[in-house]
């Protein structure tokens, strides 16, 4: 069964929001074992939107529609769908007291307008509105099914989960069941890892292998269709078993995991506990840290020493050290990492030391440059990265290395 | 000149990612005068794709497409645009040696498969890619042009800003100037604001007023068409004179505006430092304030007092303080500000203690409760603020207050 979305509205034609009920709407049916092939968004104009919804038909046996159900002249949806398919319209009197009783429960005078909404083709399913006025509106017509929507993301959503999909159910029941295990990974770009599994992607069909690059490190995603979701599990748990040697060095987690979240998992589990002096980061690490619930129990806390006298005052970075190798170098980082450990007596201490630029290179310490240094239980180790970007990536991309570092060192204790 | 903007990418179409470009770029265009007049999406499919790129050509002059120029096997735009307009694909000597250079920036060796990132359509206007691997690309044909864009929002937001609008001006040199002035607000909501200027908003049509609420706060965007820039601003400069005495209050910026460079700019003029002792933001308002170069000029260094301990052995709050009054209260974050400020010699010294949860509320102090203190020239002042929302949006909520009030302080000095 093939879906395409369509979404009404010239707000989105002008770019002022974001789409959030497209990918709603792809997600949930998508798990439901249909084919989301084609999206479309088209401005609240009745010759173009005719255009796209035949378009439409012609290419998917299922369309659901967004937006455009609401009182204003603006809102043209069922009219469109009523004129190319040839339905007239009629006041649909359950439609009708229901619009009215929103406004008496609110005490507020319905706007003669409102009656709008309650206008519907002839055979239409009408679905009621349990978040405001617009009902929606399911049409059978020959092979063809066109759902319309309402605009707003919470009366869409939940007249999706708590209509459109019993519907589907019941109308379908025969679909299979979509489901996709994601794995990430960090430390190797998009085409390496390719590289890596070129065969099984270039081979696969059932489940699918897709790669994508984020801010986080590239992702695997395997996506297997099935009759359940056991067999679907079944089928992805397979291609993973084979993946997993080839690419298992740079995989930390699965699907919905973060690495702060999961550097907390272990940090918890093993009873440790950490400190950080970080430098030209700013705080940054410390603050995705913090953003897990539950992180008071294993982060002690942090010293930012943004200037060379906190580094050398408070965390005892010796300023001979500071003159003779730098702020930004190794023996810098591991003093940091060092002293804080056992300033604020944590398991581990992190010591983060660079040059965020745009301002600050030397000729042998381009913009980018840093050292991370940890110390722990297991000794004490620093790595030097050189990262590339606008400052704020930069800076991204160094906690992202720390937090990695991290995980590693912790793994291991 | 009617545009469409297809995004290609099977991961849109399963409803993983959402779509940011789209918006991005019909807001440009809509600014530049284009009339953007469809959406499209379709995914890594040949057949599927050529489809959506012919109806596109029979309905738009301009077609923007993102995605679907990696290195991968997936990577298919640029191929069925040349199949469509019967153009062959050649090895750009130039596109190769770039794509070759950013990895020997990086010191990796190139996969073979980045190649295919050169193969360009004959005839094509190639764009270098400043970010990342892919170029873009711009075809001519008949009275169509096709832009080919990356997926990855920051190369794609680079390559229209640096190549295709100057491009699209030098082309198209008679479309009308659409330009846009965003005022800035903190601490009054979207209806209040509303309230406040909204016979302006019903009569205006040239400029117009656009309120949108974003997490920063509202902001206010003032946009007139006209035959000239000059002529634009000066109608924005007029409708601005008459709205600020209205909401000059909230007002505290201006389009790129943001209040960390705001703060920057102060605390430089005024050649005031600053130190900050945080506890539930972890980091978080320290590392934003280093979000801007030169940072390091006026920010001496911070403690992160995720713990008791560290706020009364490291910054020295009393243990008696936080047991009669708790570490969320008034009095510690009063002592957390006077105590840095001392502690790093600075001019200014910042207090934050609060609860960010969903643990840790207490029958008077409910998850979202802060308390933030400023130390000064000026005397020290606490403020109490209480934030709804999940743990990552109150720590942004706080700093965001934190960062307003620190420029209101430092205004007055």
């Amino acid at each position: 069964m093939i879906v395409e979305i369509i979404s009404t509205g010239t707000e989105l034609l002008l770019g002022h929001i974001v789409n959030t009920n497209t990918p709603f709407l792809s997600q949930q049916l998508n798990r439901l074992g249909f084919d989301v092939l084609y999206h479309s968004t088209v401005g609240d104009n009745k010759k173009r939107m005719k255009q796209v919804l035949s378009t439409a038909l012609q290419r998917a046996n299922i369309i659901i529609t967004s937006g455009g159900l609401g009182p204003t002249q603006g809102d043209i949806t069922k009219e469109v769908t009523a004129e190319l398919l040839d339905l007239p319209l009629f006041l649909d009197g359950d439609s009708a007291k229901n619009i009215k009783m929103f406004f008496d429960k609110r005490q507020l005078a319905m706007p003669e307008n409102n009656l709008r909404q309650a206008m519907m083709p002839v055979g239409a399913i009408i679905i009621k509105n349990e978040c405001g006025t617009a009902p929606g509106v399911i049409i059978e017509q020959n092979s063809n099914i066109i759902i319309h929507l309402p605009g707003p993301p919470r009366e869409l959503e939940w007249m999706f989960e708590y209509a459109v999909v019993p519907y589907l159910n019941k109308r379908f029941a025969l679909q299979g069941i979509i489901i996709s295990k994601i794995l990430h990974t960090y430390g190797i770009g998009e085409s390496s890892l390719e590289d890596k599994i070129k065969d099984f992607i270039i081979s696969q069909s059932n489940p699918t292998i897709a790669l994508l690059a984020g801010k986080d490190g590239v992702i695997v995603r395997l996506t297997a269709k099935s009759d359940t979701t056991v067999n679907a599990e079944h089928l992805i748990a397979g291609l993973e078993k084979q993946l997993r040697p080839r690419i298992a060095d740079y995989i930390w987690g699965l699907d919905n995991d973060t690495i702060e979240a999961n550097i907390g998992k272990i940090l918890t589990q093993k009873q440790l506990t950490i400190a950080l002096a970080e430098s030209c980061t700013g705080g940054l690490v410390t603050s995705r840290i913090t953003d897990i619930s539950g992180s008071s129990n294993y982060l002690m806390g942090s010293i930012i020493c943004y200037t060379n006298r906190i580094k050398t005052d408070f965390i005892g970075v010796p300023s001979q050290i500071i003159m003779d190798h730098g702020a930004v170098s190794h023996q810098t980082a591991l003093l940091l990492a060092t002293n804080i450990r056992q300033k604020f007596t944590a398991t581990i201490g992190m010591g983060i030391t660079g040059i965020a630029g745009p301002n600050g290179a030397t000729p042998t310490k381009p913009v980018g440059t840093v050292f991370i240094a940890i110390d722990g239980p297991l000794g004490i180790q620093c790595k030097k990265y050189t990262f590339n970007g606008q400052r704020t990536d930069i800076k991204y991309r160094i906690s992202q290395a720390a937090l990695h570092m991290l995980r590693q060192y912790t793994l291991s204790l």
